[in-house]
């Protein structure tokens, strides 16, 4: 067996970023860009990486996904506020064979995809990435980097663990240099990212204050621990019960980490919509399907939701 | 018996305003002023109110508290940022017999005025007044002024009823001009402001709105009705249920408000301590004495508290 193809949908901090890992490594990867499209035909793609820099001089560009090849693994590196566009995106890379590896943010943002390419064919996967674009076809990749991903599974099934295609890609993915770990449950990862994701995404743009600010004063990460502990609830309740330290190492992580804008706040920032559905909205709803409210999570939910109408209605359009 | 004498502790929007309405009626009214007390001696008191424009040319100004002669009744008009000072500053007006009508913002405010003067001298009310102080001795009535008053008692104690002194009290702020109006169970009347104060105060502030914005989008209206229920929770926990229909009134009153600015806001928006213990801490400690947590008016209390430490440090001393 030759080396698997790729298609990358979303090519942007993230998706840009593995994409020319995985090209620069000797894979056969298609981009889809949109804005950058011709600029990355014309110029290649520049990655400033804290592991190296390189460039990629010549790269398959698409602007159309229809002009895609059919791809082994198509990755979904799209922020989930676009998921509308999947039923265009996805059916020309993903042919009739394809898997999708669904690298986007929060809780159960493969289903969508699994609706349209059927969920037998559908991983999903946690990115811990500091990663930006800082022009086109230009990223700067500053920390981290590592994918925790597994089969998308229902919740409600047990978790799948890891087979023999889960292994493979996760073999395929480190020899291009990327820190893949593949994990016997999807959902257990999720729920453990969004411990931190929901609290720190979230009180930064509803307290206007990086992630420093908030762990260093009392009041903030007071809240934090409140709603992590929500988070963990639901968790359990969903049948994904986290380690007892799990609250403790992920303050203690946060309060070791450079100082970071979450991409919840710079999404706020630069007027982009937030991902307040699949990082809150979700958790909130699969909770409230195994009866348990979470009512720091859903102030925190109503909070950013009217800051991004206010954000929407003060932008000219 | 003669007119009662009256001392106003904190001459500010609302003590300047109902002190000023108490002199024009020819009650003997001592006012204790903090900068502007050289000012108001020289020219006096000037009320812009929506009832009538006048003017006081002779105060009773002391900057003294101990200078203050003993009165009949002390009017507290001061914000609880500032209760530390309530031992130097409640002595000298209220001498050995007078009475306190504790006219602060929040829960519970009397325990303060009560362990000092002794809690058979306490009353306590909730204004429901739009005053604003514009410049040194010259205030601006914009709306309302109505203040529902009563007894304090300990909030495991019956509620007190109206008692021939509130009463005769309500009769001479009457005559005064004050819609003074007494109430038979203070704890009742406060939670029910509280069901107002605690998410319009608050939210105005974590979400930078005005009430007519909260009001008019969907998820803060949404949120600002789950916070009511807690407070309607917290009262009926401790022993003062509210009626059925006082979240929807609230809701209803405030679409009907005129657009308006929440002291909690303007304080926070002038750099002046919030009074945040007042307003939700006392109320998440009731409730928590009762057995009840308030998660999201708990959230909105670390919230404020960390938007104050942060104006705080931001500001220069």
């Amino acid at each position: 067996m030759g080396k698997r193809s790729f298609a990358i949908i979303g090519s942007g901090a993230l998706g840009g970023l593995y994409g020319a890992m995985l090209a620069r490594a000797g894979f056969d990867v298609h981009f889809l860009f949109h804005s950058d499209a011709e600029h990355v035909r014309q110029n290649g793609l520049q990655i400033d990486s804290k592991n190296g820099d390189f460039h990629l001089d010549s790269v398959n560009v698409y602007d159309d996904p229809e002009a895609m090849p059919a791809c082994d693994v198509t990755i979904l590196a799209l922020k989930t506020t676009n998921n509308h566009l999947l039923r265009d995106l996805l059916p020309g890379p993903t042919g009739t064979g394809g898997t999708v590896l669904v690298l986007q943010n929060g809780l159960n943002v493969e289903v969508e995809t699994a609706a349209i390419v059927g969920p037998g064919r559908v991983l999903g996967g946690c990115c811990f990435l500091c990663s930006n674009k800082v022009g086109k076809g230009h990223i700067r990749h500053l920390d981290y980097g590592r994918i925790v991903f597994g089969r998308y599974t229902p919740i409600d099934a047990p978790p799948p663990g890891i087979d023999a295609y889960t292994q493979s890609l996760a073999d395929e993915l480190q020899s291009a240099g990327i820190d893949a770990q593949p994990t016997p449950d999807l959902w257990q990862a999720r729920w453990r990212k969004l411990m931190w994701n929901i609290p720190f995404n979230g009180l930064s743009v509803v307290l206007d204050a990086s992630t420093k600010q908030l762990i260093e004063d009392e009041h903030a990460c007071h809240l934090a621990t409140d709603l992590m502990q929500e988070v963990a609830n639901a968790s359990e309740a969903t049948g994904r019960p986290q380690p007892d330290d799990a609250i403790e190492k992920t303050i203690d992580h946060t309060r070791h980490m450079v100082p970071y804008d979450s991409s919840m706040r710079l999404d706020y920032l630069s007027g982009r919509p937030m991902e307040i559905e699949a990082i809150l909205g979700n958790p909130i709803r699969m909770a409230a399907g195994a009866g348990l409210k979470l009512p720091k999570v859903e102030m925190l939910y109503h909070q950013l939701h009217y800051l991004q109408s206010k954000k929407n209605s003060d932008t000219p359009q």
